[in-house]
C-alpha cells in the first residue's frame, strides 16, 4: 500500500520555507504499514494542482492533501481535487451554519469568502476542525478503476495533526487490511556511520525480514527496526532479538533503547542517582546548556553553568587559574580540568563539565588547529579530560561542525560517567 | 520559465530525514527569474523514479535531479532519466580511466560497481565533480516538441552546491532569455505577521511591479522585494525605493536591509561602538550565548555569560542578592535588573543582559502564568527592564516559543540599546 504526501502552499516554494508536515504524516503511515512513495510540494496554483492531485491519484492508493482549505482565493484544494478526480463539489448547508456561529462567538461578521470553506467534494466524509474554521474531508472513492483514498488536511500543524490521529488514523486502520508491525529505535552516539554499519551489518543480515536503516548526522546514530509478521507478538520478538544483539555488540555506545535524545538520557540518569551537573563552555558557547534546558523539567537537575568564551571569564566563573591558562593556552588540557573541577566547586554540582576548543574558521595555529577540542568531566575527586579533533575537510562547514560534535560528545561522556 | 526539483533517496521518505537542497537550488534559480512550481522526493525504485522524472519533464522546463548518482545498486537515477526521456546509455571511457586514477591516487583498488559512475546520457554534457566520484551531467534535449533542460546532480550538499554555482547557472544563464531581476531583503524583529502587514500593504500595493512575500517565525519577519525590468538599474530602483518607504514606515523594527541575521547585526553594532555584552539567562538556558556564538569572530565582543537556572548561581554569577530573589521571586523586574547589572559588573561588558521567565510546560502559577518573561539590559549607569507575556494556546509547543520569543527580543533589545 503506498502513499503520497502534497503540500499546497506557494510559500514552500519559496527558497525560505519547506514543507515539515509529511514527516509526521509518513511516522503515523509507516505504523500501519503504509510506505510513502513520493511526496509533492505544489503552489497555489490552479492547473498546478490539478496536475500534482491527478498524478498522485495515477501513482499510489492513498493521497493525503495538506493545505489550500481556507477561506481565501489563493485556496483552491477542494476545487483541484474536484477537477483532477472528476467529481461534483456542494456547499454544505451545516458547515455553512456553523461558520455563521463560530464567527458570532466571536462578535465577528463573516465574510462571504468564507463560505467556500463549506464546499464538500461529492461522497466525501466532512472531518470537523476543532482548532481551525476549514473542516477537513476524507474521501474513498475510485479512480481509474482502483480504490483510492484521499485527505484533504488543514496546513497549519496544530490543526492538521489531531485530525489526522483523531479521525485520519482509525478511520485507515479501518479501511486497510490489518497487519502487525512492530518497530524500534536504538540510539547511539559519536560512533561513524560506516564504522557502525561495519559492526552491525554481520547482525542484522541474519535477520532479512526485520528492516534495519541507520540515520546518522551530528555525532548521533539513529536505527530504526521495523518488522512485519502474521501477528504483532511474532513481529515484535524478532525485532526485539535483533535490538538486543545490537545492544550486545555496541554495548555501550548505545544511549537510548526507546527513541529518546541523549540530552533527556542525561537528565534521566542524573534524576535517578540525584546528581546535579553544572557546565563550563567555551567553544560550544551555551550550546549544551541549551540543549539541556530545552527539556522540561531540566531545572531539577541542571543547575546551570558558564559561557567563558573569554580567557577572564574562565578564572572568573570556572576557577581556572590565569597562570595555568598563560602556560598551557585556553584551548588545553590542563585548563579543560580546571575548568571542570572549578564549576562544580562553585556551583556545588555533583558533576562539573568543561568545554574549550578552536570552532573556526579562524584562530587554528600549526600547534592548535581549528577542530581541537578538549572536554573534561569531574565527577567527586575524579577528572577526566579528553582531547578530540573535529577539524572537517569544508571550512565552509567548520564552525558548526565543531561545536555540534563537541556538544554531543560532551554529553555522552557525561553520560557514559554516570552509568 | 518553471523548474521541478525531485530529490532521489529512500531515506527522504522516512519520517527523519528530508530534502534540503532544493532549498538552495531555488534560490539560485529565483535570482535568474526561473520559479520552482513543483518539489517532488522520491525514492531508490526504478519505475517511481521514471514516474517522476517523466512527469517533471511534462509540466515545467528545468528539472533539476538531485541524488542517485552514486556506485552502489541503489543509484538508479542515469537509468531513469534515460528510461523516462527514451534517451540511450553510453559508457565514457575517459570517466572510467578518470575513476581508476582517483582511486589510485588513494591506493585503493576500484570495484567494478563504480563504473556506472562513467555512464552517460546520450547527447547530455559531463559536469565534473570536484568533491565526489560521480560527476554531474547536463542535458539540453526535446521533450513532447518542447525544449527541456535537465541537470542530474549528486547528492550531498558539499558536492551539489559547487557545481550548480560553478556549472549549472552559467550555462542557464546562457541557455534562457536574459532577464533582470533586482531583490532586497529586509528583517524586523518582535512584530506579528498581520501587524507587519497592515502597516506596509497600503505601501506595496503602490508597487504592483515588485513581489513583496511576507515570511514570519519565532519573532523574526522577512519581507522579500523582487522585481524584473528591462533593466538592472530600473529593476533595482523600484525595489530600493519600496524598501526605503517600508523602512521609513517601520523604522526602528527593521534590523536589517542585507539579509544580516539579528545576531550578526547585533555583534556589528558592538564591534562598532567598540562595545561588549555578556549575558546572564534562566530561562532560555543559553539560547542567547548560542545564537552569539554560531557567528564567526564573536569572541571579539562577546565575553560569554552565566546560564543561571537555580537560585543560587542568580546569585553567585549573575549578582543577584538571594534576599531580592527570595522578596520578589526569581521571576521579576527586579532580579531581571539585578542580574542584568550584576553580570555587567562582574565580566567588565560594556552592556549585561539578563533574561528571566517560566519557559513552561510546568511552573506557573496564577500570579506568574508561563509564558511571563522578564528582560533587562545594563548599560553604563542605566537599566532597562520589559515584561513579556510569550504563552502560547497550545501546550505543546510552549517551551519552545518562550524561549525562541525571549532570546529574540532580548537580542534586538541589545540592538536597540546600540542604535
Amino acid at each position: 500500500m503506498l502513499a503520497e504526501t502534497i503540500a499546497v502552499g506557494s510559500e514552500m516554494l519559496t527558497p525560505f520555507r519547506q514543507d515539515t508536515n509529511s514527516l509526521f504524516i509518513t511516522e503515523r503511515l509507516n505504523e500501519i504499514g503504509v510506505k510513502v512513495a513520493f511526496k509533492t510540494t505544489v503552489g497555489d496554483r490552479m492547473e498546478h494542482l490539478v496536475s500534482a492531485v491527478r498524478t498522485a491519484a495515477q501513482r499510489v492508493d492513498i493521497v493525503v492533501i495538506m493545505g489550500g482549505l481556507g477561506p481565501t482565493q489563493d485556496d483552491l484544494t477542494r476545487q483541484s481535487v474536484a477537477e483532477a478526480m472528476g467529481i461534483h463539489i456542494r456547499r454544505n448547508a451545516d458547515i455553512v451554519a456553523d461558520l455563521y456561529k463560530r464567527f458570532a462567538a466571536r462578535r465577528m461578521s463573516m465574510t462571504e469568502n468564507n463560505a467556500q470553506q463549506a464546499d464538500v467534494l461529492e461522497g466525501a466524509h466532512v472531518v470537523p476542525n476543532a482548532n481551525g474554521t476549514a473542516p477537513a474531508q476524507w474521501l474513498d472513492t475510485v479512480f481509474g478503476g482502483h480504490r483510492k483514498i484521499l485527505m484533504l488536511l488543514p496546513g497549519p500543524p496544530l490543526e492538521l495533526k489531531p485530525i489526522f490521529d483523531q479521525e485520519c488514523m482509525p478511520r485507515l486502520r479501518e479501511a486497510l487490511p490489518q497487519r502487525f508491525i512492530a518497530m524500534r529505535t536504538l540510539k547511539a552516539a559519536m560512533i561513524g556511520e560506516s564504522a557502525c554499519d561495519a559492526r552491525i551489518a554481520p547482525i542484522y543480515k541474519h535477520y532479512p525480514d526485520v528492516e534495519t536503516t541507520i540515520l546518522a548526522g551530528g555525532g548521533d546514530i539513529q536505527l530504526n527496526l521495523i518488522c512485519e509478521k502474521p501477528a504483532l507478538d511474532i513481529a515484535q520478538a524478532r525485532v526485539d532479538e535483533l535490538a538486543g544483539r545490537i545492544e550486545e555488540e555496541l554495548d555501550e555506545l548505545i544511549y537510548s533503547t526507546q527513541g529518546e535524545s541523549l540530552e533527556e538520557i542525561v537528565l534521566l540518569y542524573l534524576g535517578m542517582k540525584g546528581a546535579t551537573l553544572a557546565v563550563a563552555e567555551s567553544c560550544t558557547g551555551g550550546l549544551v546548556a541549551e540543549r539541556i534546558t530545552s527539556i522540561p523539567g531540566s531545572s531539577r537537575a541542571f543547575l546551570g553553568g558558564a559561557v567563558v568564551y573569554s580567557n577572564e571569564l574562565k578564572t572568573l566563573f570556572a576557577g581556572a587559574d590565569a597562570g595555568l591558562i598563560e602556560q598551557h593556552g585556553a584551548v588545553s588540557a590542563q585548563v579543560a580540568k580546571a575548568m571542570a573541577e572549578g564549576i562544580r566547586k562553585k556551583t556545588g554540582a555533583t558533576i562539573g563539565l568543561a568545554i574549550t576548543g578552536i570552532a573556526g574558521p579562524g584562530g587554528g595555529t600549526e600547534e592548535k588547529p581549528v577542530g581541537l577540542v578538549y572536554i573534561a568531566v569531574a565527577h567527586g575527586k575524579e577528572i577526566e579530560v579528553v582531547e578530540k579533533n573535529f577539524a572537517s575537510f569544508s571550512t565552509q562547514s567548520t564552525r558548526e561542525r565543531v561545536r555540534t560534535l563537541s556538544a554531543q560528545a560532551a554529553l555522552d561522556m557525561v553520560r557514559r560517567r554516570l552509568m
